[in-house]
């Protein structure tokens, strides 16, 4: 018996929603396992903030630090102005806790999903790891005569070999494990400082992975070819902001948001899993959401956590249930949030 | 008669065989119309760079200076280190002749020309504004230490007022011209100065233009937004990054860089028109090179010039062609680079 303690922040709009399926699910792992789970709730979030103008304290942080992973539902609250959210809490966990790694997985269930011409499920099947610590989510920059006429913005996209070099590395080991093809995307035709840095490590730190295939894509063709050659990547390396934009052009290839996960690791502290689709406040607190998105990511945790067999059960049940057409209506399905969850579980 | 000058750089690669053809019809349109051109070819490329160590002097661009208009054929060659020609000429040109508008059309002509399901030319038919002259192509930035554990390497997202106004002001009075809405596209979540600017300027100017309808989206969501609901966009105004990007997914909707055009205006000066692609030297010399994107790009430079009638010519000759399966082998078809040129003049 593996006992874990999981902190929950089940967040805003359908994060709570989307959350206690997520748990439900896990809570019926630890029938059928060996897992077990302690789960422990906190409120961080739009209603938190606007009662208390807490985002993250630093209690808080030094609170979480003691559990084995985060799940994070969703944030965002159309009462707070955009990015105040996104900032003080997500992106906050994200640094505060060092998990310089976003795995994200393109990965389509069903052919009926993706909205590609004759691709199916063997086509739609890479990985992309996205450095999530610096680049230009560095928080950097500033004005110049603001607000007149004259004004200069400037945002700094700062990479340091350090953080380049542990998400590059994590890319490589990550690729020879699975016996993929590794590819580094970016812009080093423009982008002659950060990207040239990413250039340098990537082929030097080619040499500790002699059997690793490696190839490079700039960003701009990355995205023609994610739709019309997808078949082509199966490990792919990029810059925080590229791996932004590239993973949610991959969410939709492989399903939309409803299936879209991802992974914020601290190989040796905690991480935190979230589906990436945001906090819906249009359509919350109606049994509408989909909850498909956060039970893939609780089957991440499990599988980050060192339990692949037990996370391949939950994600085998998601593949079932969606390949019946048991799914919730913004897939075309009748279910409704709880319904999903429940017959996640009775699949499991 | 109306005479123009136009600067022609063939460049590398296939880049003089499709400015070949693009010439060819636009002496066929000559011939046909009002119109006139003289030509004048300009080296600067791969070649001429090996040779002489010019990329673009000081007196290259004044010469262009006295031209109506710019023809780029393509740059890039494997002989040079990537970057070197692309800010050498490409960026130098756009940056030099202060083309701060990159205009790029998303246009579907056929359904089966998009790797996408259900989509039809109603569907994919928008014009991305992009930003041409700042932003993280500024070129600005550096390195610390260098080549060591400890490196640093910063590239600058610069943003003006200035440029920001300009190029929304423009966008503006596309969508106003044209009946659209007017989408800004950027990522003010987590660019907190770049695109603040922006998100203001957007919202200060919509004061001018009372009738448009405006809409905001962030990157991410935008790439998602294309390949599932393209149909939503009319002009779509965004940085010269983030323009960079969405602009070639859009040329993959519309199927491909066979297609796709650029134009880099400044609505006061000497405007660059080119061929998306870059010079594919794989292929190059044996006239499998597809010239459609270069006479589209022709095509625009007339419309640009103030022909629209003309220019429409061109662009449902193309289009015709196309339909009826006379095209090249990239697109499935049988023709020669010249034989397409040759078909597309018989059509005018
Ligand atoms: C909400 C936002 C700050 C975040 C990001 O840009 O990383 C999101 O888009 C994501 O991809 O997780
Ligand atoms: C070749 C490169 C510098 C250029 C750019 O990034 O602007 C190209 O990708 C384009 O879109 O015209």
């Amino acid at each position: 018996m593996t006992d874990y303690k999981l902190a929950v922040l089940p967040g805003d709009g359908i994060g709570p929603e989307v959350s206690a399926e997520a748990i439900k699910v896990l809570e019926k792992l630890a029938l059928e396992t060996e897992l077990g789970f302690d789960f422990q709730e906190f409120p961080q979030g739009a209603d938190h903030y606007l009662n208390t103008g807490e985002l993250l304290s630093d209690e808080t942080k030094a609170d979480l630090e003691k559990y084995d992973a985060i799940f994070l539902g969703a944030v965002g609250d159309p009462r707070v102005k955009p990015g105040v959210l996104e900032h003080g809490i997500l992106l906050d966990l994200r640094f505060s806790f060092d998990q310089y790694i976003n795995l994200r997985p393109i990965r389509l269930l069903d052919s009926r999903f993706t909205p590609l011409k004759d691709k199916g499920p063997e086509d739609i099947d890479f990985m992309v790891v996205r450095e999530n610590t610096e680049g230009l989510y560095a928080g950097a920059g500033g004005f110049l005569k603001k607000e007149t006429e004259h004004e200069v913005a400037i945002q700094e996209m700062i990479n340091t070999y350090h953080g380049v070099e542990r998400v590059i590395d994590y890319a490589y080991q990550y690729a020879a494990d699975t016996g993929g093809k590794l590819t580094l995307c970016d812009k080093s035709n423009v982008l002659e400082y950060s990207h040239d840095l990413w250039q340098r490590v990537f082929k030097e730190k080619s040499k500790q992975y002699p059997g690793v295939d490696r190839d490079h894509i700039l960003v701009d063709a990355m995205t023609m070819k994610m739709v019309r050659n997808p078949e082509v990547f199966d490990v792919v390396v990029t810059c925080n902001m590229f791996g932004d934009i590239i993973t949610d052009l991959g969410a939709e290839l492989q399903g939309g948001m409803g299936l879209a996960v991802s992974g914020n690791i601290n190989p040796d502290g905690v991480s935190m899993f979230e589906p990436v689709h945001g906090s819906a406040p249009d359509i919350a607190g109606r049994a509408k959401a989909n909850p498909a998105a956060a039970i893939l990511a609780a089957a991440m945790l499990v599988d980050v956590l060192g339990h692949a067999e037990e996370s391949a059960r939950i994600e085998n049940a998601v593949g079932q249930a969606l390949r019946l057409g048991m799914q919730t209506a913004d897939m075309g399905g009748r279910l409704s949030t709880d319904e999903f969850g429940d017959y996640i579980c009775s699949l499991l």
